[in-house]
């Protein structure tokens, strides 16, 4: 049985409907993008990255239902802020589409792997085997190095996007943080984070560098 | 080894493209409608709808690919039919989307069935198990069920739309089979089809009726 009203819960609750949500936003705005694919190839391709983001909502909206949480009420808070990024950020075209699936569901998933490893089992298990799964965004890395090979000066146009993104995903972790008390207490226990948000924050940072170089591009 | 002068082969490549194809664009069709749902249930319910259109896409694909047939090139002739019947079916609503998948997808996978049954194994065996997989549309009807008991009216309404969709289908079926004479010939050399086209069609017509019956929808 879990205790529904201990802190812990109420953090996997959040935890849960956050990434639900955030892989619902990511799907939606990943396969409209996928309508402004140059060929079929790439529709395809935009296509798949949109689905692959339904598979972990799939295996986490069935989680919250056994906890006898209702998937909607788990991810109501999380709308407004990732709403937020998207709007934010909307791609000018398919390559930066592309590299947003690649950067923002880095940071992203980098932030649910933070917060999972402070859940209990069989949750902190299922959050990190769901991430793990979610591979199919590593094919955007070999597209976006070959569109840089191919064309001058759009390297730097792509990494400036790229910093844009991790300005806005930053913002928007923050604010999850703030309004979400039972998340920012999980964060903030944590043995290794005495700074709690400020030193998760830094790094999410270094991992995203790491991925501006798997990209090609200059952080 | 495949014969690739063969008419069967050239009818394979015609319907593994012409499927890869219709569920492609059926997922992006599906996608877009998912945004205006009308709570984030429903969003979740469209997208997931969405997404299982890509399941048989990315099995046909790689198969079209083992031919050494790309999967592009195979898709490339279906295109304008297969945009033509989504343009002259924009759904007004959510359940004119939910029913359009359930309809659409139903009558598609009937004249698919219908021709994987002419071929050879393992394409005939695989075909037939791609499309069974595809049983999501059957949440719709249930959708859709409680829909028109909650309002008056709404059931002679989505009767009207769903009497229209197999029109455009119908109509796209016989495009798609006049252009495509590789196809054409394989549904004509039928044993169970003397009248080739005009049988299958009847036959398309009387799975139609089961389905607008299930929907609980007068024909």
């Amino acid at each position: 049985m879990n205790d529904v009203s201990t802190p812990q819960f109420a953090a996997l609750k959040d935890l849960l409907g956050l990434i639900c949500y955030g892989q619902l936003a990511a799907f939606g705005r990943l396969a409209a993008q996928s309508a402004d694919a140059p060929d079929l190839a790439r529709r395809a391709l935009m296509s798949q990255l949109a689905a692959a983001e339904l598979a972990p909502y799939r295996r986490l909206a069935k989680r919250l239902v056994e906890l006898e949480i209702t998937p909607e009420d788990a991810m109501a808070p999380f709308v407004a802020p990732l709403d937020a990024y998207h709007d934010s950020t909307r791609p000018a075209d398919w390559l930066e589409a592309l590299v947003k699936a690649y950067i923002g569901d880095g940071i992203a998933d980098d932030f649910y792997r933070e917060i999972a490893n402070l859940l209990d089992d069989p949750d902190r298990s299922l959050v990190l085997e769901v991430l793990h799964e979610r591979a199919l965004a590593e094919f955007a890395v070999e597209h976006v190095r070959d569109a840089i090979a191919a064309e001058d000066g759009r390297g730097d146009q792509l990494a400036l996007w790229a910093r844009r993104l991790v300005g806005e995903a930053v913002t928007q972790t923050q604010r999850v943080a703030e309004k979400n008390p039972a998340l920012a207490g999980l964060i903030a226990s944590a043995d290794n984070a005495p700074n709690g948000l400020g030193e998760l924050i830094k790094r999410l940072v270094t991992s995203h560098t790491a991925r501006m170089r798997a990209l090609g591009l200059s952080n």
